[in-house]
């Protein structure tokens, strides 16, 4: 999408080279950064240079490409694929891909793994933008179908936006497939403590694509639902269990709870990929990634002193603090998952598994 | 309260002088001001160096002495009192104490009206400190009565502590009853974006009286909730209409939604000052105050290197915010609701009224 007047991609290959947007200095500045060996990848990932359920399963399998270039060994792939599977434990796209990719590249003879590892990535980047694509349409279709309203008030929490996919986005797809057909859109987005990924990217995103928004505190979105200001809140999804339960970024269990009693339509956005088929427990056996304590107790911020983003305490010195990263939205509370292959309600998203 | 070992309130006068700690720039320093003429009073209530309901409604009883100290006419009374009445919208303390001390100089002589305003001042801030310690019992005995936990985990938003008040406190009022009588309590602190009254105040306050906390991103409080770390959320409030309704920081809502659904009992307390006795529109119609969305797009924090207290951007250069206060909790997400005179469901809260 935008950025200024050009158009940018999350991660891209120039031949051999790999390159991202290091979404740790966003918005602040625009940094492109080429990765060049496994630690780049896992480092990427773990730092958060790059983020998002779909964007970290597309970077993984980079991952393994440019690994391959390196030594295309069987050791050297199940040795990529093991340090990238531990690199953040809730997003299953993360997982889909990496077992995709071993399974594909095992039946490759080792000359020809490189090419055909970077060819699948590629591919496979490629596919993740036409998915969003169709998410986008058939999530504004329904937001169309649903309201004949001059304005349409969406609310979104996190970054589910272009920079959490390859390109065009989950939960922002619809945004954009609206925009692109000159709907009048305008967007509330909650910062989304502790690491401020709305804030920082969804708002300049949004930004740059000139569309309406208003930034938030996390803390006021159940107000601005209450008062009915709010005609759908979207979000993405790190891991749809296929009995309708949503993991996403911490916080979008609450706007699920305030839809309910507002009334609002709660809409999930994320490719099948996302959903976990075999978890039997609604989502209670999952793990949730508890993060450093210390994205809560300091924040990241440009100093604008010295053009330096740099961090700062925001917490009494003295005491402690926990991060979990994502909760869980019980199904009840979900109206309609959209996937690439349509719209769902959660507990028929069984009737989208591939067989 | 306790900070390190020496004993501090929130306010208090010293002979002519009357002096408070900036809250602004809590934890990072104790600075104590003396408030000399009314634009002090005025500004320390706006730029919250006292925020707090009742602390609001004493700094208020304090201004319009200090006022009569150095004017005592009825155009100088009147005049206090309109200056302070418009500093904050919906802190119904102030309103309430404004009134009162109003009524009560207007039938005292000219002369004697600067003395009997820093008694009647000093009197409610005394008599602050008392009732808060009975809403502290009252609630600390029925937690006592729910949970027979070895330790009893209590969650709470924004700073209701003694900071909030005189001295003691609303809603951790009961928390340092608790720990007076040796109860193990550990409380989870939600920072309380935009303004980090949890981060700041409420984790400080704990600090220095030794009390076990954690603090966690408001977004975190919904995944807490829901999986039972929590035995009971206890929140202040800004005004309760006699109907039941609870204004408190923004934020509160969505606790309180998410304890229904997790069974949790939600709890408020506040002094009987703050109950608006003639809305009559379930609190539809009260003013929520929106703030300056520099408070959502900046953040206070300490610079380490010069050791200053300033602010940073935290969202997207080119994007707006808006920035509502307080929300609004309706009565049937509010368990109980604890004043100096007990414990009552919001529904027979009437009974608590002064005839």
């Amino acid at each position: 999408m935008l950025v200024g007047n050009n158009h940018l991609r999350s991660i891209w290959s120039e031949g051999s080279k790999i390159k991202i947007i290091d979404q740790t200095l966003l918005p602040f500045r625009v940094k492109i950064l080429q990765l060049n060996d496994l630690q780049d990848f896992t480092d990427a990932i773990i730092s958060m240079k790059v983020r998002g359920a779909p964007l970290i399963g597309i970077t993984a399998l980079f991952g393994v490409a440019n690994e391959m270039r390196i030594d295309a060994s069987q050791r050297s792939l199940n040795n990529a694929v093991s340090k990238l599977w531990k690199t953040r434990p809730t997003a299953y796209n993360l997982f889909w891909a990496l077992n995709e990719i071993k399974t594909y590249l095992s039946s490759i003879p080792k000359g020809e793994r490189y090419e055909a590892a970077l060819t699948f990535a590629n591919l496979k980047a490629a596919e993740d933008i036409e998915r969003n694509k169709r998410i986008g349409k058939y999530c504004g279709e329904q937001i169309l179908k649903k309201s004949s309203k001059k304005r349409i008030n969406i609310m979104t929490h996190c970054n589910a936006g272009w920079l959490a996919t390859v390109d065009y986005g989950t939960a922002l797809a619809p945004i954009f497939y609206l925009h692109e057909k000159k709907i009048n859109v305008h967007v509330y987005v909650s910062e989304t403590r502790p690491r401020n990924q709305g804030a920082f990217l969804t708002a300049w995103e949004l930004a740059n694509m000139k569309i309406a928004h208003t930034v938030i505190a996390d803390n006021a979105s159940g107000l601005i639902l209450q008062k009915g200001l709010v005609d759908f809140v979207i979000v993405g999804s790190d891991r749809v269990i296929h009995t309708g339960e949503v993991f996403n970024k911490i916080g979008t269990y609450m706007k699920a709870l305030a839809c309910k009693e507002a009334k609002i339509p709660f809409y999930v956005c994320a490719p099948t990929s996302t959903i976990d088929w075999k978890d039997q427990t609604r989502g209670r056996d999952i793990i949730i990634e508890d993060r450093s304590p210390s994205e809560v107790t300091d924040i990241m911020t440009l100093n604008v002193k010295n053009n330096r983003v740099g961090s700062f305490r925001i917490v009494n010195e003295s005491s402690d603090a926990i991060n979990p990263a994502f909760d869980m939205t019980p199904a009840k509370f979900v109206t309609q998952i959209f996937t690439e292959k349509g719209g769902s309600t959660p507990n028929n998203l069984w009737k989208q598994k591939n067989d």
